[in-house]
């Protein structure tokens, strides 16, 4: 949101005045429309009334808006509307098109922490600063140089990367994958993307988890896709109910996120995924393996993923940098077919034309170094640390009053409320009080769910907002 | 293409069995379906036909494959046909879709550029490595810091970005824009992409110049919209056709490229913007303004953009580092409505949650720093001399057979050739000679035009790259 510049040279009610017309010579605000009131502005803009008084005043004088007392202040229609002048209809085209708007409360949570940045963030599905390896980029970057090259690079990803992931997916994941066979994208959100852009029409089924970070994106809606569900219990899907599903709405494709799903935190049992990959088998339908989380597990050995016993390539395998390294680069990568990764790169060149390269390769010499494998465990350690913190204070806090599985990777914590409190008065109170996290019905689950990412935050506010939520769910019981 | 490694461990044949065992695992080769000759696979893999055969004998031994005398060699269906098992018909995924496959043209000038490194190359629309300002960015990444946070950031783009582009805006291109104004995307391809996607709905009719980068671009078809033609001749677009348009189709929306149009260069006159914007102002049309090359004008004052003159807040304003500095860091900017920014905001966050904040600090770095101004001083510089080598060897080769109106500025030059030679005909004898370029059809032209992106090129390789697109044309002519 714009405020004036207090140490500016130009006056505040100039800084005002400026800012007004340009946001009326943009069409914001068109000609004939009504301003907000002086007061309203003075609070926006956190100056006096008299200040934005005087901005009215400068910008009446140069007839750009005009007030009538008793009736507000408007924007001229003399100087804007001058007859054959029209500004076009931008809220008609805000509206138009096939994307559908993020969900209310998704908007409402990135209001919220743009509004109060001291809010307790256990919304925010990423890791904390200090868990990314910033020391070791930091060290890599000077030790690199990255402008050799700086053209248009290979849409389907900088070679060297690929080269690396087919590596870091042999030792890791136990995935055997060939360079021309993944494609680097921005993050796993945009694979997730063009699956469903590129590969899937309008009107076509598929099947997602119940609850699932799937329907947190209305990108699936956006593609026209109609959408089943796979019911998740403490063991994840069923498969069974794939065949069900099948058979009864010919289902195209399956998305699944087998370890530490978003957002429950369960791990797909190895006895449902052999059940699971013979019934695909069977019915020669593609599964997207959708697996940013399987390398955070705690303790013991991962998890491997279901693709590395995928022996029929029925599997579309997704990985991603966000919740292992950082965010912030955007790196992600899918293993396909070579015949899906040529279609996905030709569509996104049409797109994005392709990542910047040097994100790329820091990707690659830090998948190569040896900092990867001691930043993982340490990542490991310090997530369980967390997770134990979250799990202390919600029973100090609020037993009796929950019911949870703790997970035993991943960055977030599923829980239910017992009490029946209303997901939108729940999230309302709990920023008043100065935390903030996703309710469970954006994963489509029922209300009454709550997930708290625990990886953000500062161990020292794991405690303090739990405690801030305790006392939100008193206060709504009350 | 892949190819076996000739100095690995594993012998030449071991490697072509692993990998026909892996593409036929991928479902690339589906149970029963006939593989391709021995002979066809030595050629591909550049081995003697005794090595596929061994590798044949092995993947046989596997029961992987079946070879029966007479009807060539086939996947086995016992092993991965039996019954239950099937692949995804991946064939019919990579077809489907809404979105539609780039251009013939386009997909075999990419694939010629890979399969021959050493053709001189007028195609690739972009600086050579020499014109990109690398040593800068190089000394500017040795002297900063980029690790301090590496987290989800704002999908509008990096802030101080945003920052240095209201700057860079005000500065070089006269547009008064504010932070919350601009939208930072992947090039102006993203641009492009947004709005075609986000702000337009199938069937809405749009105009487009003719000929136009836009046709290059199946995004618009992808998107459903019907385009409407505005022709161009050696100063731009009649504005008056845009009037008609809009009676006739009710156009919703109108792409101009008005300084230094790709393919044609052309500017558009400065009597004609004024008509331009009267006409558009009186049927409240809005119109994007993507202007990627106005700064890199050989000569003189660069050519302000359309949105410097747009009181009514009726243009979309697309700018990119590609062509000023550097294709590879994949950095575009729109200037909109704050309503408009908002909703394209909204919905990049599903498609790739916003670009890599790396090469967003080191644009915003470059823009700010004093390598900037002189930068683009030499680069301007250097474009003229190239530019006076083409026509020279132009001229020279091909004196009497050629038409065109050199440009002023920008990367490309457009050229009409006298003799009637089809466009793929040439193309593919371009090619043999060692020389590749972009057919006007492309750009929705008539058969018979060429654009020359002559900035792409080393100086010597101009004359030489010339010399061989005239032998084509000499060869064809006989
Ligand atoms: C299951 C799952 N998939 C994909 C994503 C997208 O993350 P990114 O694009 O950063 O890899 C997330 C992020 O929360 C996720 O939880
Ligand atoms: C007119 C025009 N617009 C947009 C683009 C896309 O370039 P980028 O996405 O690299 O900015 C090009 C590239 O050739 C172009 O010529």
């Amino acid at each position: 949101m714009w405020k004036p510049e207090r140490n500016s040279k130009k006056a505040l009610y100039e800084q005002i005045a400026d800012h007004l017309e340009q946001r009326i010579s943009y069409g914001e605000f068109p000609p004939g429309s009504l301003l907000p009131s002086e007061r309203k502005l003075a609070e926006q803009f956190e100056v006096n009334r008299s200040t934005v008084i005087s901005a009215f005043a400068e910008l009446r004088s140069l007839g750009i808006i005009e007030s009538r007392t008793g009736s507000g202040t408007r924007v001229s229609t003399s100087k804007w509307g001058a007859t054959p002048k029209h500004t076009p209809n931008w809220s008609r085209f805000a509206e138009g098109g096939n994307f559908l708007p993020n969900l209310p409360f998704l908007r409402r949570i990135r209001e919220a922490l743009g509004q109060d940045p001291s809010l307790i963030d256990f919304a925010s599905g990423e890791l904390s600063g200090d868990l990314a390896p910033t020391d070791e980029i930091a060290a890599l970057m000077s030790r690199n140089a990255y402008t050799s090259y700086l053209g248009y690079d290979n849409p389907q990803g900088f070679t060297p990367l690929r080269e690396a992931l087919v590596q870091y997916l042999s030792n890791y994941r136990r995935i055997q994958a060939t360079e021309s066979s993944i494609l680097i994208t921005s993050g796993s959100q945009q694979s997730l993307f063009l699956i469903t852009q590129c590969l899937l029409s309008p009107g076509d089924a598929v099947a997602i988890e119940d609850p699932s970070y799937c329907y947190s994106l209305p990108m699936f809606q956006s593609a026209g896709l109609r959408l089943f569900r796979l019911p998740v219990d403490n063991h994840g899907i069923q498969p069974e109910d794939i065949r069900v599903l099948y058979k009864k709405h010919r289902i195209k494709m399956v998305f699944l996120n087998p370890n530490y799903q978003n957002p429950t935190g369960t791990v797909l049992s190895v006895e449902r995924r052999k059940r699971l990959l013979d019934i695909i088998c069977e019915l020669g339908l593609p599964v997207v393996e959708d697996d940013p989380y399987s390398l955070t597990s705690y303790e013991g050995v991962p998890p491997l993923p279901l693709k590395s016993m995928d022996t029929t390539g029925s599997i579309l395998y997704i990985g991603s940098f966000s919740k292992i390294a950082a965010s912030g680069l955007r790196i992600g990568w899918m293993v396909a077919p070579r015949s899906i990764v040529e279609r996905l790169t030709d569509a996104r060149q049409q797109m994005d034309f392709g990542l910047s390269i040097i994100p790329q390769q820091i990707a690659a010499q830090f998948l190569q170094s040896s900092y990867f494998g001691p930043h993982l465990e340490s990542l490991r350690i310090q997530l369980q640390f967390k997770r134990d913190l979250l799990i202390e204070s919600l029973e100090k806090e609020l037993s009796g009053l929950i019911e949870y599985a703790a997970p035993e990777g991943g960055l977030h914590f599923w829980c239910k409320l017992i009490p029946d409190i209303p997901d939108a008065k729940l999230l309302e109170e709990s920023i008043k009080q100065g935390i903030i996290f996703v309710p469970g019905s954006v994963y489509g689950s029922d209300s009454g769910y709550v997930r708290f990412t625990f990886a953000r935050s500062k161990p020292e506010d794991i405690e303090l907002g739990i405690a801030k939520f305790a006392k939100a769910i008193r206060r709504l019981m009350e």
